[in-house]
């Protein structure tokens, strides 16, 4: 096993994958210091659930952290138990003998400040008054989950972070780190990001938070756990979805396809329909209306069981007031405007070397917002480089199988400064 | 005026702008014989609300059908009083020495069948139970809205339509006419528009559906005229609005400028923001957070002002069930599926000459789209030629001032076969 964090018996080298990370556990971090939110708010202290895999160094210099996306986590690669059939998130790229090689590095991934996978965010109890924290967690920021993570990097010993790594949400994190730690922080690696969002992303975070927030459910962000908005939720996860993928991945992998075309299938998504949507099919009652579909409604376009399935799953896993939070801290993300107005000087502390990647497909992030981030760090005098992949497969190109992309990561990360 | 339908004592030439339309009333066409809708279900009947400008000439050959596109309606051109500020959504296109020229050809716009601007659809009254159809009214086609426009171009005495004429679905609309009825429809003029979604148009409609069915105020379609799921169909339209427009046009018009920037400025969008948006601006009361927006909550956008705009006004004239079965339709046009597998093989009955006009920003119904049905008309053997124009205002760009479309239009129309 390559998680030096672990210790538990269940762990024999003989159990793992060739390449792969194998069996690995979450551990929390628990910061017992107040820690002061950009917005002015204290929190007394914080949690952050975090997993490690490969193994740090003596010198403390071998640390890879790897920033998670909005609807990520610390689980970015291995797997949970020997059943697991769905290993972390960015498993295809960190691993034994991977382009994030776990037999070199150590790497460190933690759920974001104000997340909802175990570290402290709105779900939190706030110890000032026993009960979820809701509204009044800080309006956190970026830059807050990066100060977070530096405590957890120090925690572990880690004295000179080999490399802050990311992709979109990840990305912005990465360059964070680049800017508030110039002297820990030796490379950069950001994908599909941006230095700040254009109007259309911030419209797209809007229309799903309006969703979450008209959601009667939502209760100005009072509910129990694993209750709450989830109908706002789902929209607004089946809606930021579509954003993540493109019009020709979306073309190829469903084109106009009905879930009658599939020989024998019902749909992959869910099986039974929920009862707006059957009332919607036609199964009505006492409208006079035929009591069995119509030829015109029984139209159910593949892309839409998918959708459904998606906005599904998420809110099983996912909580509807971090979803306002991250989103809020992602439109609110401005590295010109935090740095005195140009970008340029907003990267003058930067040292470490930058690689950014953008891909050609990504219209959330789309390549010329990537580009200007190195042009930005090249006037300002760093040694930063863009590299522009050429993908069909939209925003999420960065979590795909790609060798060009393994590749340029593993000489990014191998390449003495 | 120019309305050759109006006889009211308000009509005074004087009281017209020059090359303006004028004052204009809608009208009301009772079909009364039965009409039977693709999917098999009868109205005993239908309403079609409509408008008309210019006159009519003997021969009933000059008249020029405009069909709107989802949240349009009838009223496309002329202002409704003397104190109405909001000409017709198209009256820049619309009038005498316009593009389409009033003082030379009779144009007729109506309300399509299954939308709730007067004409029938699922908020009229089903003579069979006497309330509201909801979902007992027919799965409505393109082509069933087109079939209940023959019946009115008729009953005005419509001989020889010059030009079948629109936008979006309003294109849709005019390439089924040219199949439908090719002795009677001489020329189709379609712009920013498709012979058939993509998945990802499908998968942005589909979203939209769902905030409105998932609603609880949907109730299976039953709900009192003003009402219903009002926070879904805000939700479906903020979103869709995201799609008519461009990256570019938005990052122009709001890019990341917050309300606060605008000097002395409220938001041109709702004055007091609603109590969920306040709530989550930071004004809650007994969760021990501040009583005063913190500063990262503070953010405001103005995009973030429009959208919501956008969504309330959308509601207060529009229909949650119309806005079902119309996106559905539109989800469901598939020429080339309809017309036995190929988009030429659909286009063999076509006699009309083809307009096809094309928007470089458009990406709702991207160029491609729009380019592909003048080749598969060409294919056909048809009169058919494309025209790109290069804008970067989206898929709205057939509704927006622009000489070089005015140019076109007006050209394809003046044109003797």
């Amino acid at each position: 096993m390559n998680d030096a964090a672990l210790d538990d018996d269940l762990l024999d080298d003989s159990l793992a994958e060739p390449g792969e990370v194998g069996l690995v556990e979450p551990r929390d971090f628990v910061s017992p210091e107040p820690f002061a939110c950009d917005d002015g708010r204290v929190l007394p202290g914080f949690t952050l659930r975090y997993e490690t895999y490969g193994r740090l160094n003596p010198a403390g210099d071998n640390a890879v952290l790897v920033c998670h996306a909005l609807s990520g986590d610390h689980h970015c690669a291995g797997i949970h138990s020997l059943a697991d059939r769905k290993p972390g998130w960015w498993n295809n790229l960190i691993g034994p003998g991977k382009a994030v090689d776990t037999n070199a590095l150590f790497v460190v991934c933690a759920n974001v400040l104000g997340g909802c996978q175990g570290s402290t965010g709105p779900l939190s109890i706030n110890p000032a008054t026993g009960r979820p924290y809701g509204l009044a967690f800080p309006a956190v920021t970026i830059r807050d989950m990066v100060r977070s993570q530096k405590r957890l990097l120090d925690h572990l010993g880690v004295k000179q972070l080999r490399c802050a790594l990311g992709g979109s949400m990840g990305g912005m994190q990465a360059l964070q780190w680049g800017i508030e730690y110039p002297a820990f922080c030796t490379k950069i690696l950001a994908m599909a990001t941006t230095a700040r969002e254009g109007a259309q992303a911030i419209a797209f975070n809007e229309v799903g938070r309006q969703a979450i927030l008209q959601d009667p459910e939502w209760n100005q962000g009072n509910y129990p756990r694993g209750g709450g908005p989830r109908v706002g939720l789902a929209i607004a996860r089946m809606m930021a979805h579509i954003t993540y993928l493109s019009d020709a991945s979306m073309d190829r992998k469903f084109g106009r396809r009905t879930v009658k075309d599939r020989p024998g299938a019902a749909p992959a998504a869910p099986a039974a329909p929920d009862p707006a949507e059957a009332a919607f099919l036609g199964m009505m009652g006492d409208e006079g209306a035929p009591a069995t579909p119509t030829a015109a409604f029984d139209v159910n376009f593949e892309v839409q069981s998918y959708l459904r399935y998606q906005g599904q799953s998420f809110i099983n896993r996912f909580d509807a007031n971090t979803y306002l939070y991250i989103t809020r801290a992602i439109d609110g993300f401005d590295l010109a405007a935090s740095g005195g107005g140009t970008l340029e000087a907003a990267f003058a502390p930067v040292r470490a070397e930058t690689l950014v990647v953008g891909f050609t497909s990504d219209w959330l992030f789309p390549p010329e917002q990537n580009r200007a981030i190195v042009l930005a760090l090249q006037r300002a005098g760093k040694h930063a480089s863009y590299a522009e992949l050429a993908t069909d497969l939209g925003h999420d190109s960065f979590l795909l199988e790609s060798p060009e992309l393994y590749a340029l990561v593993s000489a990014f990360l191998n390449r003495r400064a």
